[in-house]
This record gives C-alpha cells, structure tokens and sequence, in this order.
C-alpha cells in the first residue's frame, strides 16, 4: 500500500482578505480584484496547473456584528464584507479549466430547496460534473434578520430543517427523472419519457413540495456533499451525509480531537470512518530559506487587522472581545462563553494562556486555522505530520494574499509532495467525485441519499 | 435626424426548443446541448459579433400541465421541459464579450430580495455593468405549488408583491452604499467607510429588512430593467419601471394595439413615452433567395409538435385545447376564457376564424410571436415595417433552430440593418444602459428607483 493520499481545496471566498483579515492592505494581495470575472479565471488555472482537487468557496449573508456591538469593524477593515454570490463565479472557472471541481456554500436557511435543487444541477451540468455543496445552516444573527425571520431559529432546529432540506434535494436529485427518461429521440420525437420522471410528493414538517425534479439528470446527481459541523447535532448531521468534512484547528492537537470525536460518531452512524474525508484548514507562507519565509510572516504579520480579526473571531463564536485588554489572558476572564468558545485554542494545550492579541494574531493570519512557514519541503514535512498525526485526509488551503500564496503553493510545494507520493500527478476522474475517491461519479449506493434512487443498488 | 434605431435581443432560454416546439427535432437544431458550456460560449461570440444589443434569458419554475389536464405532453416534447437555472450561463457568455447584454428572467415569487440582490449586483460587477432584469410575478400553478403556497396568489396581488419587492431591490441597490463608500486605501487600512454604508430599514407588508446590502455598488447598481406584461396591472407595473418591455404579437395590427395602450399608460403614469423600449418577438427564416426561405419555413412546420405547440399554449392562457378537432374553429366555440385569451389572435383580424391547427403552427415556428421569412433584404423590410407600422423599437429574436436561426440573422440580415442605418455598427457604450441608452449607466434621475439614491440627483 502506498502512502495516505493528501487532499487539496483551494478556501476561497466571494469578498476581500478571505481568512487573514488586514493583509489586504498588502502590496502584492488582489483579493479586491474578487469583482472582476479575470481574477476568478486566472485563480482557476493556477489551481487546476497546481493540481488542486477543488476550489472551496465559503459565503456569509450577513455581517460580522458581534464585535463592538457594530458591524462597523468589519466594514473598515473589509472582514468578509462586502460579499457577494459564490455560485456566479462558478461557471467562469470551470470554463476554463476541465478538472478542478467547486465546492460551493449555500446556506439550507435562505433559499428554497425546490429552486435551489435546479440550480446545484444545472452548475453541475455546465461543469460536467464538478461541483459539490457545501452544507451550512448559518449562524448570523444579521442574516436571520434580513430574510425576515424575526428571531434566529435555535442551533438544533436548524439543523432539523437541514435534514428535511437534504432529504427533499435527494429526492429530486436521486429519485424523479431515471438514468433513461431523457431520449432526445429525433426520428420518433420523444425527447423525454414522462412514464420515467416522477413526482416527488414530499410532505413534511417543513416543506410540501408535490412535483417532480424541473433539471434532467446531471453527471453527479447529488453534489459532491461538503460540511463544516464542529457541534454535536452539527457532526451527527456530517456524519450521517457528507462526504468531505472540513475543520479548522489551530494546531495539530486540537485537530487530532476533533477527527477522533468525527470518526467515533461516523462509525456509531454505521458509516465507514474513513470514506468520510476530513480536510483541516491551512495557510502556507513559502520562502526560498526558511529566512525567508520567516521574513515573510513576519512582515505579513504587520499587516495584521487586530479590529478584522477580532470582528470575525465575534461572528464565528459570538463573543465580543472588544471590552479586553490586548494582552489580558483569557484565561482569567470569568466568562463561561468566552471559555466554551476559545475551545478550540485551549484544546491545542490545557496549560497555556491566550492573551487577545495572540488571538488576533492567530486569526490574522490563517484565520480559525493555522499558519505553516517555511521552504516547500518544510511545508510539505509539516503537511505530512498533520496527515499522520492529526489524521486528517488533506487541507482546506487559505490565502494570506492571493492569488500569491495559491500560485507559490502550486508551484513549489504541490511538486515536492507529487515526488512523495502524496499528491498524484494527474486527475484521475472526470467528475469531482470520481476524481476525488475513483468510485464513480454518484453517490455510494448505501449513501443515504441514494435510497430515493429508481435504480436498484447494488450494496 | 436619423432613422429610428432597430434594439436586437436573442430570446433564448435554459432548455431545448424554447419557442417553436418540436423543431429540436431538426437535424440542424443544436438546442439539446444547452446543457454544455460551450453551447453558451459560442452563442455569445456569435451574437456579439452580430452586434445584438443583448441576450434575454426566458425562465418557468414549472412545467406546463394545462393542456389534457397533464404535464406529459411538455415533457414528451420537450416544451421548456427540462429546464434549468437562467442566470448561471451568464457568466459564461460574459467571460468571452465584451459589449454583450444579459436580460435574466427571476421572479419575485421564488426568492427573497435580500438575496436576489446580492445575486444581481454580483452578475452586475462580473459582468462590468451588462446585466438586464426581466421581471416576472410567475404564471404557472405548478411552480406555485412546488415552492410551497397552497393556492397561487392572485394576479394582482402578485403585482403588489412585485412593487415591493422592487422597492426593496431598489433601496439596496440605489440607497444603501455611498458611491464612495468603499475606499480600497490600502494606506490607511480603510476598506470600506462604515459612514457610508447605510440600512435601508425596510418595512413593509410583505417584507422586513432592517439591513444594509450585502455587496459593494455595481457598474449600474440597478440592472437594466425588462418586462413584459400585457394585463392591466402588468401595464401599469410596467410602465412605472421598466426601461425595456417585452411583447409578443403575431401580427403587426396585434403589435400595435398592444404598443398603444403601452405608451398611453406611460404617458398617464407621467414618464416619457418614448423612453420606455418596447421590443416584440420575431422568428426570422432566412433564405438567399425568397424560394430558399419558404422552402426553409416548409421544411421547419414538418418538424412541429402540434402536442408541444398546445402544451405551451395551455400553460400560457390556461386553456386547455385537447379536446378541440384540429380543424375546429375557435369562433365558434362557446367558451368565453378560450375567447378572451385568444385576443392577440383575434385582434389581428376581428373577421378570421382560427382553428386549433392554426394556432399550433403559428405558435410551432415563432411561438407567442410571428414568423418572418425571407431573403435578407426582406426580412429587413419587414422589420422596418413592423418598426413604422407598429410602433415597436425593436426585436426579442427568438430561434427555430439554434443556433442556425442566430447565426444567419447575425450574419445576413445584421448588415443589411446596418446598411440601412437602423443598427449601429459598432457598441457604443460599455455597461448595457449605456449601449442602450447612451445616457449614463446608471437609472436615469427621475426614474422612481432613484429616490433613494443618496446622491441628489439633477432632474
């Protein structure tokens, strides 16, 4: 057996300085060129030169408000905001690229499922099979407010109405239209058999949807299933359907406990552990020498937005961290939230005290991931360590600039660790699925999802 | 002054044969790949290289099921069944144009304004300012049905949905951020200028948004806005708005009445009559000699789906013709919604008697419009006449076959308009309103979108 493979995502995002708020203000970062279609094209052959497995684009629909009570931090520092659409930049990167799939987020609280369903299959369609969903059921309280929902639904709920959302887009991608309805039969003029589509005639507790599927069959059906769930209901719904997981650790440790804790509960959900790939999140800082990559953190680090990071360390845990000290230790802080949601940077050691500003720093650059510095095979060595300690499968790659950092990860390190077996050297599939796990482009045949197919599976 | 100028948009749509059922079915017609890419790419080239002012993408969220009390009949045939998401082609047809328009069809039942704004302003930057709206309130039961309302919502209730839902886009496209609020000062770490960027604290009775835009100003902030509307309240809906308004008549008496009842309306609701565009739908036949073209149209009507042609119009009107003999005459049916939703055919001539099999060959190669066949230089004249005649601006030009029905018109009769200095040779202004209008990119000053701008406007 050869060594574990390593995954690739490129972690993108619709808006200016993506994870590591601030270094837009660097000279060499274009991430405010995010509004013109050459950016996203010339982003999407770096990564499919670079052998990227997929573009992961994340999406909010609000504004980070936690912090300083306002969202005023977020827009001067440009913190995730403005934002605009991920699924629109889509089709300009699969057009010019023939492998590199899209996982794209959309939130199952903003859209309906019946309107949404026909826009994954058609992005699938137009991709010939690239694209995979990125599940979220969002956590902005701003979001909320705007769609019209007067309070929040509450964290369990949402995740309840996101089961039933799945089940109604399973049904009408896996079980209305069969592989053969669609003829185009020009001589008899049949394009489809109208005996082969089905009505779905879902009834539920939150939706009634009684017709059938509005797209045709697309090469993957379902989307390739991606989900972020650090929460209990949140891993139990990841468990139960995605099919790439992807967490954010600062450090080896922390990510270690939560692969365990993902594994634990897929193998209680009867799935296999490891079909389930978990990606952590990583932001690379290459030099030449070690001195130089230190000097470019370094100097990168001077471009740290304490307000940007701090205004989106509120929105992700919904502390406001604005009332402290730069160097008051969180530790002391009487504060059971702040001490529940800084989880996951006490995880990474019990013993030691994160001041605000060492926070910020973290967030600064690499957001709620982690900072690798070094030369290629120094980031490829502590690749590999992650993969074999933390056992996660592969990395969620950030930017500190962009398109920078993805075009010296493509092309420095993505070759050392080609040489070392981890990477292959070329696409393997041609949809994003069967690219990713050479299983052929659906869903497994005892994937959840594929129950409401007309096809018998064979198990 | 010159002569009136001829406005040329492809009609077109995310399926196969959009609006001359059963001529997918023609060796040549290529409509069954609008599921590729490339599908998309080269119409684009081959429209902007035809100096098509815009492509407007037609759009249902259902399938049409009148017609024998069933949806089989459509999707057999393929009428507009499948049928996929409008707006992700864009982008592709975008990234090889440069001048190039896009009028996207989204109704205001299917999604929230929040979102949908974010959606358009997004097209609008990817674009660089090439982005139209065909607004639409959604006619079809079905789709209704599938997103969740009980009972379809009355027609003119629909409408005052749509005014509100158009004040809504309006104040975050035109209200919520400054034009310069977003400073890029890379200097200072000033992103955006919160100060500049306002909520538009909408509360109305259908919607409630206390917040502000999720993305920057676009190149046009509002997207050039189309509709089509022949009702009272769909008048009245559209002359308040819309800068371009879509009819479809199948004779030039039909046209005329329908362009004159327009511009009184608009005149009544206090805007400039000649300011609003009012294109109606062609099917243009071309032939290098006139033998060449009628043998082409003779050829086309053997491919009709008299089946296909009776499911589109039964999803239109919402009369159901199956159980007519072909050769009956409508006159002499007793059947008042028949006799009313016929009106644009009868209104062409109050004496003609219409058969059921008139009016599927008449819908079979044009649809709701005419067809006009011709050599080059007749069908130029018979633009011409329907431009002096009817009072129309110009032409949405549906296919018979596609691309071949585009690529002809493109590249015979383009010229011979150019030549006549009814279309101009060259774009003339970069963003959509501009290459229109010639007036900005921008809402002019007193249309109603712009109240609330915070830029005072000179009237």
């Amino acid at each position: 057996m050869g060594k574990k493979r390593i995954y690739l995502n490129a972690f993108e995002m619709n808006c200016v300085g993506h994870q590591s708020p601030g270094l837009w203000t660097h000279p060499e970062d274009r991430s405010h060129q995010y509004k013109d279609s050459e950016y996203w094209i010339e982003l999407a052959r770096i990564l499919e030169k670079g052998r990227f497995d997929a573009v992961f684009l994340a999406d909010v629909l609000g504004t980070y408000d936690v912090y300083n009570g306002s969202r005023d931090a977020a827009i001067r520092q440009g913190a995730q905001s403005p934002v605009n659409d991920p699924l629109l930049v889509v089709p300009l990167m699969s057009a010019v690229t023939k492998h590199l799939g899209f996982g794209v987020t959309a939130s199952v609280s903003h859209e309906h499922p019946y309107t949404f369903a026909r826009r994954m299959s058609t992005l699938d369609h137009l991709t010939k099979g690239r694209v995979g969903w990125n599940i979220v059921t969002s956590y902005l309280k701003s979001a909320a407010l705007n769609i019209g929902q007067e309070k929040q639904i509450s964290h369990d709920e949402r995740y309840d109405i996101a089961s039933e959302y799945l089940d109604v887009c399973y049904k009408l991608w896996e079980g209305s239209w069969e592989d053969d309805a669609v003829k185009v039969d020009k001589e008899n003029g049949i394009y489809t058999d109208p005996k082969k589509v089905h009505d779905i005639n879902h009834e539920g507790k939150y939706y009634k949807i009684p017709g059938a599927h509005l797209s045709e069959p697309s090469p993957q059906r379902t989307p390739v299933l991606f989900q972020a769930g650090a929460s209990k209901k949140g891993r139990s719904f990841a468990v139960g359907n995605a099919e790439l997981v992807f967490i954010g650790a600062p450090t080896i440790n922390a990510a270690k406990h939560t692969v365990k804790k993902l594994r634990e509960d897929a193998a209680k959900a009867g799935r296999n552990p490891d079909e389930i790939k978990i990606l952590t999140m990583v932001t690379p800082v290459i030099g030449r020498t070690e001195e130089e990559a230190l000097a470019k953190y370094k100097e990168y680090q001077k471009h740290i937005s304490y307000e940007g990071a701090l205004a989106l360390f509120g929105g992700w845990t919904g502390v406001d961290l604005a009332g402290y000290d730069l160097n008051e230790s969180l530790e002391y802080v009487e504060n059971n939230a702040i001490r529940s949601t800084l989880e996951s940077f006490t995880k990474t050691d019990p013993d030691k005290k994160w001041t605000v500003e060492e926070i910020a720093k973290s967030i600064g650059v690499g957001g709620m991931g982690t900072a690798v510095v070094g030369t290629p095979e120094q980031i490829a060595d502590s690749l590999e360590e992650w993969i074999e300690e933390a056992g996660v499968d592969g990395f969620n790659i950030a930017y500190a600039i962009s398109p920078g950092t993805f075009k010296d990860f493509a092309e420095y390190v993505v070759p050392v660790l080609q040489e070392r077996g981890r990477v292959p050297k070329e696409y393997e599939g041609t949809t994003l699925r069967d690219n990713l796990f050479a299983k052929g482009d659906q869903l497994p045949a005892h994937h959840p999802g594929k129950k409401y197919s007309k096809v018998k599976q064979p198990i």
